[in-house]
């Protein structure tokens, strides 16, 4: 069975020595976040996912959701103590207000818990997942009335949230919409249709359901202009706020998914639903886009979060099973073969894993912390340079995190080897449910298209100049340091390799937009690359400071300084192949007729 | 609900245009291998892939196997039927020698039917390919008793065989084996132990099952040198060649695996079971690599037929899925939407399939060819650079096939966004069948161990020098040509990169082993894309001539020409970045001690 510790020193080193989480004490709830509360949270967080979570991971995938007749659904065993327990710790509010309940902590602390949420437990983390993402959504759209009643009971998880916007027909195009909203006399609407791939859509784990739906108002604009937001509860409230009458939504059926099976994803039936408008009119993209964001950041977390846990099972592995001899000669001689952590190819595998971990973990931060400096700064230079750069990093952490994140599961399991295939060392489980987090909340595909086709142009470049603007500092300062120079100019190979690519799409995308399509997967997966560089050259001037500052430390940062190798010459020099297949522009791929292939 | 069509003109193509099939016509078995008769045996062989496999695929892998109480296993419902036909058409016994039933024809054809059988249907497909297996062994190292009792029956498929390697603590280190053989006053052994992961162990389609099992007789020297391989049969044949007495081998438990549900992987028991010695004592290693060879080979197609079948079934879905517009502008106005086929990187996911699969199978029908040299050349020179060929290239199909076939499905599944997350389309199942591709039969990291390690300083690199000239005079070939020069180009660099790498590894891994094993990896699959370039380039120039031969062909050729075009521009320029990965050595993946992990 696997195992899992949070890796809360990794988040403290990255907060404390990287990411400057300190430096900004001066934003709301941050002056609360002291490094010892910071270090209680971690780790009281770690623990409720190590002890409750974890335990359930396997018995809920091999269980899985159950409808009944009724069109009800069981969530696996345990899962509702845990869904309770996990409630009543306040880790479902951890960042929300506190007018609403929450603790007002930094968002930046609740992604660090969501990573070791999803590790311990992915198929369950998705419960507060989307209620967090269906309160994000309100707090910006929803009028006061509403968020009065439903913020509450969302922040304290005695309700959860949904998003209902892929049909059978349309996920990515969602122009095409076909869920109809009719307008009733007193001002709600009723809705009708059919919304497929709903996580969390039904379950048994809270009193009531909030489902933020899409849907066409009669008489609407075509296509994306004429979508509108509608909250629909499972149960509509009542005069004191409590669940009422039941809404006309019904789960249909549970989709028998590939992995994440703890996660009850359904269909769901509307039919007639009362919803109750949010926000303006035709508007819904717009604050579904809100949630979206939030959420897309929440999914990079899922890549790195099936990495880390995958890694720490495969590492584990690879120190107890004996088979075979080192190939420079035998290490343990007493035994009949020395563990398979002495083979060159088994430790490239596992520091593949981990020199990703540590990078995905520290962009995760900084971008959160970019996240709350957007949400709660009263400098508006500061919110804008922060908006840019989230804005910039959030495709690319939702593509480079969860495709590499998955490539990494599917390591950890060859470390394995047959074992790894078996769901007894529950290896094959992670590689299942992480998966989907390269499919939903917008295939990796449209996430490139996000990046090249409007991340990139947004205010004439400004974001991306300020960024590899960023890079070329980090390159700078460490140019003349004898240990950091050979990192310095691996990291400014790669970022000119992303600047010619840059340069490339400026010159070769406007004019034909097939380039910039067929560039965009590469041109994502080399900005990741050179961001990854980025942090790990912070990362090995911050190991090298700690280690100065407290020599006790220096195991555990010449560690952190091996693995910046490791990243600059045996992940680097794929940035030199990603340029290369992008120059090659759109031709090859849009000669072939599509009846051709 | 996945479909599949067996590609038999591609393979006809790359038999009579690209690998020279007609021209070993002196060869036994070939004289009767007429293009009229491949033809009809590829269609009849397609047609039962088609039409009785496939149909069985996803039920088969919903409906899994069971064991029974009494130890019997029950396949999946069809399974018998299919097998029965599978068998009565000759389809197990191919290639077989004539003598035993078997209808002689090449190897080279086996293995192409093998292709169409593991696109319909990988799980049932273990069980002929299992049967072969032991056939191949048996051939070799049986006495003429042995084989005039099994033989007969393994090739009309009325019995069926299995490979028992795998104890629970030893897979890559067959030294460790602990199963036992005592010698018996008959000369026969009791044999006792316990293996695991046995495809096809115990199951419902034939009378009777030869396992084909490692043991170390009582006596013998530790380690490798002390491995004996023995027949055990489930029901001891009797005086008439018929099953008689059950033995005492038994399924203790079915493996509950990722996928391949269809086949049945056994924990096999022995407890003082019947088995008969093959070949010399102590010399069972050498028998069994008689089978793994050929099966390693089979395993690489595995990796090709389960990315042919996700790409035909993608393909399908881009064509008919209408989700947006294309970039360039709406293409087809009357519809509310294009077809995701206009997309530039859903087509660089399809050709990134298309690109592998083509090259995949002309890399197969080669070194299928080169085995029926090495098998039934009368002419030593031939035989000896046939099995050169042949054994470099193992490993590397093996390795390079089954990595980038299990990320081709990947590929194939993000093509149907949250639809190939759902067990409906059967796009999953194809990824969870494909992985274990990459692990048995030796992980694909101990195929690049045995490439870099055993393979290319086998008899002074030999074996390597001459696929350099091969490649290099292709290259040479194709030079002068205006439309193939390009192409020429670009595998000029690749070979050139692989021969730097080559040179690496032998002025850095004599003295260091590890860095050997650091490089394995990278070299392998630089190694893949050589190969699979150097097999573009031919194509190309068979296209070219096809083309100027037969106009009618133009369509088709020109989108081999195309896709040509796009391996070398868009996969190739992968080869400089394994060369600069493995050139680093094994210094940043040696330095971390193994705690610090």
């Amino acid at each position: 069975m696997p195992t899992y510790r949070a890796p809360v020193e990794q988040v403290q080193f990255l907060l404390n020595h990287v990411v400057g989480f300190q430096a900004h004490a001066q934003l709301p709830g941050f002056a609360d976040a002291t490094p010892d509360v910071v270090e209680a949270i971690l780790s009281e967080g770690g623990r409720i996912c190590e002890e409750v979570l974890q335990p359930l991971n396997v018995s809920g995938d091999r269980e899985g959701c159950k409808r009944q007749a009724d069109g009800s659904v069981i969530t696996p065993k345990g899962f509702r103590e845990a869904y309770k327990a996990y409630a009543e710790g306040g880790w479902i509010g951890l960042a929300a207000p506190a007018e609403y309940g929450g603790q007002g902590l930094p968002y930046t602390l609740a992604a660090a818990i969501n990573e070791f949420a999803t590790s311990a437990n992915m198929a369950f983390s998705l419960y507060p997942g989307l209620t967090r993402g269906a309160q994000a959504a309100l707090l910006v759209h929803a009028n006061d009335e509403q968020k009065n009643l439903y913020m509450p009971k969302l922040v304290s998880g005695e309700w959860s949230g949904t998003m209902n916007l892929t049909e059978p027909h349309c996920g990515t195009d969602l122009g095409l919409i076909k869920t109809r909203a009719k307008r009733n006399a007193d001002g709600t609407f009723s809705i009708t249709g059919q919304k497929i791939f709903i996580s969390a859509g039904e379950h048994d784990l809270t009193t009531n359901i909030i489902h933020l739906v899409l849907a066409r108002i009669e008489g609407a604009p075509a296509g994306t202009k004429g979508i509108s937001m509608f909250i629909v509860p499972k149960f509509l409230p009542d005069a004191q706020g409590n669940p009422g009458a039941r809404n006309a939504v019904s789960c249909g059926s549970i989709e028998h998914k590939m992995g994440i099976h703890g996660n009850s994803t359904c269909v769901m039936n509307y039919d007639g639903a009362t919803g109750f408008l949010i926000g303006e009119e035709n508007r819904g993209l717009n604050a579904m886009f809100v949630m979206m964001n939030e959420a897309r950041l929440g999914v990079a977390v899922q890549g790195l979060s099936m990495s880390e846990v995958a890694y720490q099972n495969a590492v584990s592995y690879a120190r107890d099973r004996i088979q075979g001899r080192a190939l420079s000669g035998a290490k343990d001689k007493d035994k009949a073969a020395d563990p398979i952590i002495v083979h060159p190819d088994v430790r490239r595998m596992l520091l593949e894993m981990r020199a990703f971990n540590e990078a995905a973990r520290g962009l995760i931060l900084e971008a959160a912390l970019q996240a709350d400096v957007v949400a709660r700064s009263s400098d508006e230079k500061a919110r804008e340079e922060a908006e840019d750069m989230l804005g910039l990093l959030t495709p690319v952490l939702k593509g480079v995190l969860t495709d590499v994140g998955f490539d990494n599961t599917v390591k950890a399991q060859q470390v394995f080897g047959g074992h790894g295939y078996v769901g007894e060392w529950g290896m094959e489980q992670f590689v299942r449910d992480a998966r989907i987090a390269m499919i939903y909340e917008g295939a990796n595909g449209i996430q490139a298209l996000d990046l090249v086709g409007r991340k990139l142009p947004k205010d004439n470049g400004r974001a991306v100049m300020a960024y590899f603007k960023k890079v070329g500092e980090t390159v700078q300062r460490a140019e003349n340091d004898a240990t950091l120079a050979p990192l310095a100019k691996s990291l400014k190979t790669g970022l000119d390799h992303l600047q010619k690519a840059t340069m490339w799409l400026m010159q070769n995308a406007l004019a034909k937009p097939d380039n910039a399509g067929a560039a965009s997967t590469d041109y994502m997966h080399l900005f990741g690359l050179v961001a990854m560089g980025q942090m790990w050259l912070v990362m090995a001037q911050a190991a090298l400071r700690c280690k100065a500052d407290d020599p006790s430390t220096a195991a555990e940062m010449d560690a952190k300084l091996i693995v910046a190798r490791f990243y600059m010459e045996r992940i680097m020099p794929e940035t030199g192949a990603r340029l290369a297949r992008l120059s090659a522009g759109a031709e090859a791929l849009m000669a072939l007729p599509a009846e051709a292939f």
